[in-house]
């Protein structure tokens, strides 16, 4: 989903409450009407632009009752600081992906754990001993899921408090009337081994008539050299 | 900054336009109105917001031309899944924050690099030598904080879905009336170590007869016991 589109619909406090009170249980109009003491004409309106995003289903059950459910997983990030404004919207990695190549990253988890698809026995208004251990070991990963998912957050604002601290020192030197971002994506790109104007301005997905006055700028100063088409950073 | 203040104000998509613009270069009001096709009287109140939740600041230059730059670093979260509404808002960690002691994460990145204080000399027009080997030095390092940004969001996505995967697995067994999300925090605070209903209701954020409820019915069904006041796991 654009993350644009999502930024557009999460801009309401109604629409946020109803989808925390989705993520509790699935609901009918009426209830989420009373919850929310707003209309249930406003509910059905709200309802509606969250089906129309594909954030929202409904099913009727058997007394013909149309329930409401959140039908998406998705994960909204943004990042504003002075040199930045990103926004990113995706769906979760499936679980059998191997976190295990990153370079930067390594997770203390165990991987792809499956479920048992053994089904239960006997009365299902109890559980079995084994049922009952099954349920304790998810229980723990999920604890441990939820520990892993505060320390990603916690160096995800640490990486971003780097990031803004070496922009910052970047433009000290490389600054030119503000435009310090995109000389510090050029220096970045340079460092990740693009070479030529081509390879850096779609590495950073900007016009190359702009990176190519960037560089020469640059240049002119002794930051970056040219060889024959080919750029990299000084010193 | 609240989640939600922050999340009405980027609900907005002239509003995102601007914080873009700004993001490249500080602005004044002229050129904002001019790149977003929007009146300057509708920049002006756009910027006034902006200005009120403390995302945007002015400064007057020589020429008592007032230009509009970000002023905060700041991160939003948004997860949302069928179980889950979370949003989180935080300032960057601070660089100096030992992020070697989480316990599920390791980074294989330098840390804590400090910034050279010694002020350039000579020529300001031209770097030297030292100058350009630090340019140089902050380019990789920059390059290397976004690798792990991407992985970091990659990791998160992938614990965003096993999360939802586990809380699949867990409605299955414990599930009551779509109310499985509670009973699956419930059971995570328990493999936590929270043992009585106060320690369990304070984890999870719930009122402690709604928690008492819950373990009642999943101590009848065999998912947990008690033993004086003290919860746990069967199993």
């Amino acid at each position: 989903m654009d993350s644009a589109v999502l930024l557009d619909i999460l801009g309401n406090e109604n629409r946020r409450r109803i989808l925390r009170l989705l993520s509790h249980k699935p609901c009918y109009v009426t209830e989420i009407s009373d919850y929310l003491g707003v209309s249930p004409k406003a509910v059905i309106d709200h309802l509606r632009k969250l089906e129309e995003v594909g954030l929202v289903e409904s099913r009727t059950d058997d007394q013909r009752r149309k329930y409401f459910n959140i039908s998406r997983n998705l994960r909204l990030e943004v990042d504003v600081s002075p040199y930045e404004f990103d926004m990113k919207s995706a769906y979760p990695a499936s679980p059998s992906l191997d976190v295990s190549t990153c370079q930067y990253l390594s997770l203390n988890v165990q991987y792809g754990t499956q479920p048992d698809e053994r089904e239960g026995d006997g009365d299902p208004e109890t559980v079995s001993d084994v049922e009952a251990g099954e349920i304790a070991t998810l229980a723990e990963e999920l604890n441990c899921l939820e520990d892993l998912k505060s320390e990603l957050s916690l160096a995800q604002r640490w990486v971003h408090g780097r990031i803004t601290n070496v922009l910052d020192q970047l433009s000290e030197e490389v600054d030119e009337n503000g435009q310090n971002r995109i000389r510090a994506e050029i220096l970045a790109a340079l460092a990740a081994g693009a070479e030529t104007v081509r390879d850096v301005g779609r590495e950073i997905d900007a016009p190359e008539h702009i990176v190519e006055r960037h560089l020469a700028s640059m240049a002119e100063r002794g930051i970056v050299e040219e060889n024959s088409g080919h750029w990299m950073l000084s010193g």
